[in-house]
């Protein structure tokens, strides 16, 4: 793994160990902050347009007032990549908090916002892409207020451990027995030759992927259905599948323990992932699926 | 303010510029961490055992397994008032968070939990405690685990700000009408001579104000009754407290801009006031009420 040097901070790029974080301060004390990732293949940016909208919706719905706007912002993450000579595949972490400020709820005046973006190498998982993964059912027991990309990521850390310990990849949350979303990452259900996932209210994050998945299914003439499922849905899906930037379309083959389907990645799960890798400009030899 | 210039952190004292957070720390990046506050009157800590028992209860929920044991931490607490030469009214900022690692949500494996802790001088809020304070009334958009308290205090940071933006002390938060506890701080209702509050489920924090008032209201024979009010019963209150580390017993005279009965600090408030100062030993003129 690469260990690129370059890290932006307050707008200004320096070395990495250059940037720490007060002890005093609103993403440290509070996760008073939103953050992104954003997916880098070959040293390019995917779906940052999203990603940048996304993280000044999030801004506005905390009221944090960030003084660099999109273009610029927009900018500065591609002046990272280049800085960094990345031309791997990896992500651009990016993170916005309200500020450094003595401790106290309310919000602090006078506190500029910090951000900070740094670049990793990741390659993609294929082994998971071909072959699919395994998930668990969990309650969601996160705020009311998912649609923000906020710093409190508490409830998913657990919900991904919890699955992690019981040798899945993925934790299904649901409320009352309706599926919102996953630890990390959004969730569809096939069944008869649709698409149905949790529609965009305040209990999921509209996440890029899902955009993106949004989009494809309209050239592939596909139903996609904003619409719930329930966990009792998943016993007779055809396909399940998850999106987020870092697990792409990714095959759910088990639930729980149970075969989904025939246990095998599906027809419509494949179709999204090879319009994926035309979208993202993933050629070759580096397509996850032949 | 005084600038006490000790801070502790990993078990050691050092100079309190001396001390940083990496970017890539859970606190930081998940509010993966939990967190006390601990009065202290003329240098004295408060209800120390209380809070530390309950930051290894908070510790024990989410899995952060520290090293450092509850004597050995309740001395260091102890130390840094001594190495600060505490004398005055304040507090002590305890944290611990799971430790730095390269970011995943999954549990990091050999990460050292990371921990620091601080004394601020905070003087009473002499005014408050005499006329009472108003509140406002918002839904509880936090997450399912309240009882454990962890860092991701985003949903508290926006209830209080909005509180503060139409001028209240604090935000008093209902789940479907059914009141739980405010922004940073339990909240009880006076009834008939019988004190009413949200039993500790994992809906609200166990105060340890809570717990002592429950402890008070023994010897002064008022009947302390763990049963959830509603938004409807403040109406018909007789008097409504609340009660945090900060806000020690704290009188409520107006709730969504109407007065809590006459609009003054009842008489079972002022008793629990007068058993307070009693309990954290604040003698003579510095007691709120005389």
């Amino acid at each position: 793994m690469s260990n690129y040097s370059f890290i932006m901070s307050q707008g200004l790029f320096s070395h990495k160990d250059a940037l720490t974080i007060p002890y005093e301060e609103r993403a440290v004390q509070f996760g008073d902050g939103v953050y992104e990732v954003i997916r880098v293949y070959d040293g390019r940016p995917y779906l940052m347009k999203e990603h940048i909208d996304r993280l000044y919706r999030s801004l506005e719905a905390i009221k944090i007032d960030l003084t660099i706007d999109n273009p610029t912002l927009t900018q500065l993450l591609v002046d990272l990549l280049e800085k960094n000579n990345m031309t791997s595949d990896g992500h651009i972490y990016l993170q916005v908090s309200r500020g450094s400020a003595p401790r106290t709820h309310v919000f602090p005046e006078k506190t500029v916002p910090n951000i900070y973006a740094y670049v990793k190498d990741t390659p993609r998982h294929m082994d998971k892409l071909e072959k699919g993964v395994h998930t668990i059912i969990l309650p969601d027991e996160r705020w009311d207020n998912c649609y923000i990309k906020s710093l409190n990521l508490l409830p998913n850390v657990l919900a991904k451990q919890t699955a992690a310990e019981n040798n899945c990849y993925e934790a299904i949350l649901h409320r009352d027995g309706v599926v919102t979303e996953c630890g990390s990452s959004n969730i569809f259900l096939v069944k008869d030759g649709k698409i149905y996932t949790h529609p965009t209210t305040n209990h999921i994050l509209n996440g890029c992927v899902r955009m993106a998945v949004e989009r494809f299914t309209t050239n592939l003439n596909i139903p996609f259905i904003n619409e719930a499922f329930t966990i009792d849905d998943i016993n007779d899906a055809d396909e399940i599948f998850l999106t987020s930037s870092m697990s792409e379309v990714l095959p759910v083959v088990q639930v729980d323990g149970k075969q989904v389907a025939n246990g095998k990645p599906g027809t419509i799960t494949r179709q999204l992932q090879k319009a994926y890798n035309t979208d993202a400009q993933i050629e070759g030899t580096k397509k996850a699926i032949s």
